[in-house]
């Protein structure tokens, strides 16, 4: 841990078959005025609408909605969504569904009362909040963005062709958050694999920083032995309470501050995977496994002992009698087999790419410093037709 | 992650060099009235005193002292500490200091206002708190307890023969925690190592229950390979801030309720190794280390398969050819080597235990369930003649 820190994480979480009792408790701390937001509807398909509006019925709540927060909420959404939260003088938003759903929550929480245009403040100039902070609370149904425990919040611009991420101090976390892994069990197939990429993606983003052998690294490593093995159960068995509680559990630590502590970092990958999102609108998790293998093969020679302690230690990967190189090289392709086996989109082209897009993603791209190797648009370019 | 939980930790943390930059953000927030509590007097002689009431000073507050603060609080140390706590009304109580010094605080801060007799009321009834809580904010100057990051707080009751710990609700949790490696330098070396022994117990007593493959024990396994590898670093070269900041935050992370999540737990080592100091002194982490390989030998038999997973990815000792029983035995001897590597006391006899003590030390021994052998009289009495 070389490099200084401060860590605060609020937020109250409700883990287990019955989580949803503690809305019951939480409820109670707030005032009279819930806005209640969702996605598409299959909340109200599984039964999990139902459940949640009979408990704030319960709790003597007056509820507004606000439904059709899309997988990528945009920022005209989120302009309608703080007329909402104003309209009904919202004392706690309530968002019921996955990381789309939280995300676009917090960003209503600071944005309502912020008296200016929202993505301009938030996501172009990321200015921090100043003004009355709306608390969220949130019933989680699909596993992968950590947004539960966290105050990341990205929002997407149709017209600027831009997918942006801010992340807020504590004060816009979650006040609480409701995980019960079998509200996750309906979610389709591809939705599951998505998420969990983005978990892996989350850790690795983390760990491939940095030389020195932090306390964060070997937490890292035990996040994604814990995720490769329950994802192996989760994509057989959908319904194995034991493997898809391990993944939303570790979905939470994996981007919720911690394995980030004393490190330094530059999300490339998220924003290449953010890139490709704002062209082709195809989902997170996808866009971040598509572009991953011709990354992490690109910057491994930049820090082969990394990668090496990497193969050794996430993949089991047996290193007498070869060379770094030969050792890190073996992780990546076991890293590789793990992703085709688990189903995912392993090619951007899979997700709507076209060679007209590239350099308009390209473009769309930011490069960071932080990781091993930062990027130029050149290198971005590269990846993406390895991608292809 | 198969039991049902919660899970919220408010403590803030301030990390690094400059940790205790932090303290001047942090004093704002509470009252004029702060009780500086701390133990023997080291404080006065390695400067942090004089830097911390500094602070102090600088942002106006009015100190009381209470010193003297021993290894092993007592609940006649507890009373007088109320007394002062009340007597200067304390808006803050500022600990300085090691595990027992945050561990006196807490127990001063529930306890100065519950209108009754402290050690009755939370270590022998076990009550909750349910008056006011003086906040309470620590500097810590010595590794191992987690109390930093928790709402344990150990209590010795000399007249009864009596160490007993209460683990007390969030809202009695350090309100922040200033974490400066560099301010358990001059740490006696016996002190240190104490302490890294009592990360690994902490560790150990929560990873080994259950059997089910959660996530906390992923990361267990993380947080225990990295005290390893840093432990080996710290003992030849204390001031070696990469080993000490990784220790530092690992203990943190072992005993803030994180790892316990969805496991029951019967904590035996430390009910053993509290009696053995209930009737030594003997410094707490070096009571656990004398027991612990007659304990883990002794429940080893009653799940070899986890001892045998904790032997290959904790020890990486190699499976192949060799029945469960035998990994599970090489772990437990690659542990015994490395405790010995980092000179930590492996039996009573050498912390003042003598035949003579042995019926009242079984007898001072809580029995719990929840590990994976709930352990009689007889059992404790065997261990304790195989650590003589």
């Amino acid at each position: 841990m070389l490099g200084d820190f401060t860590y605060c994480n609020p937020t109250k979480l409700y883990f287990g078959k019955n989580a949803l009792d503690g809305l019951k408790r939480e409820l109670p701390k707030y005032g009279k005025n819930v806005l209640l937001v969702y996605g598409g509807g299959s909340i109200k398909r599984n039964g999990i609408y139902d459940k949640v509006t009979a408990i704030l019925k319960e709790c003597g709540k007056t509820v507004a909605e606000d439904s059709g927060i899309m997988p990528n909420p945009t920022s005209d959404k989120l302009n309608e969504g703080c007329e909402r939260a104003r309209a009904c003088n919202a004392d706690l938003i309530l968002a019921v569904g996955g990381g789309s759903v939280c995300d676009y929550a917090k960003a209503v929480s600071v944005s309502a009362y912020c008296g200016d245009d929202p993505w301009e403040k938030f996501f172009i100039r990321f200015e921090e909040p100043d003004g009355k902070i709306i608390p969220v609370g949130c019933v989680l149904t699909m596993v992968g963005t950590g947004s539960e425990m966290n105050g990341g919040s990205v929002i997407t611009n149709h017209a600027q062709k831009l997918k942006i991420g801010h992340v807020f101090g504590e004060e816009a976390y979650p006040k609480f958050s409701v995980l019960n892994p079998e509200f996750t069990f309906t979610l389709p197939a591809y939705q599951m694999k998505a998420g969990f990429f983005d978990i892996m993606s989350h850790i690795l983003e983390q760990y491939f920083s940095d030389a020195d052998d932090s306390t964060s690294d070997y937490i890292s490593e035990g996040l994604l032995r814990s995720l490769i093995h329950s994802a192996r159960i989760a994509v057989k068995d959908p319904e194995n309470y034991e493997a898809r509680s391990n993944i939303m559990w570790t979905a939470t630590w994996a981007l919720n501050t911690l394995i980030a502590k004393g490190k330094t970092t530059d999300w490339e990958v998220h924003m290449i995977g953010q890139a490709v999102g704002a062209y082709t609108d195809a989902t997170h998790g996808m866009t971040l496994s598509a572009v991953s293998m011709p990354y992490y093969r690109f910057i491994m020679p930049y820090a082969p002992d990394k990668f090496a302690r990497y193969a050794v230690n996430v993949w089991g990967v047996n290193e007498s009698g070869k060379s770094t190189g030969e050792v890190a090289a073996e992780g990546l392709d076991e890293m590789e087999k793990w992703m085709k086996e688990i189903g995912l989109v392993m090619n951007v082209t899979d997700l709507g790419v076209t060679p007209d897009m590239l350099d308009g993603i390209v473009k769309a791209t930011f490069l960071n410093e932080g990781g091993y190797k930062a990027l130029t648009a050149v290198d971005v370019r590269t990846i993406l037709e390895q991608s292809m």
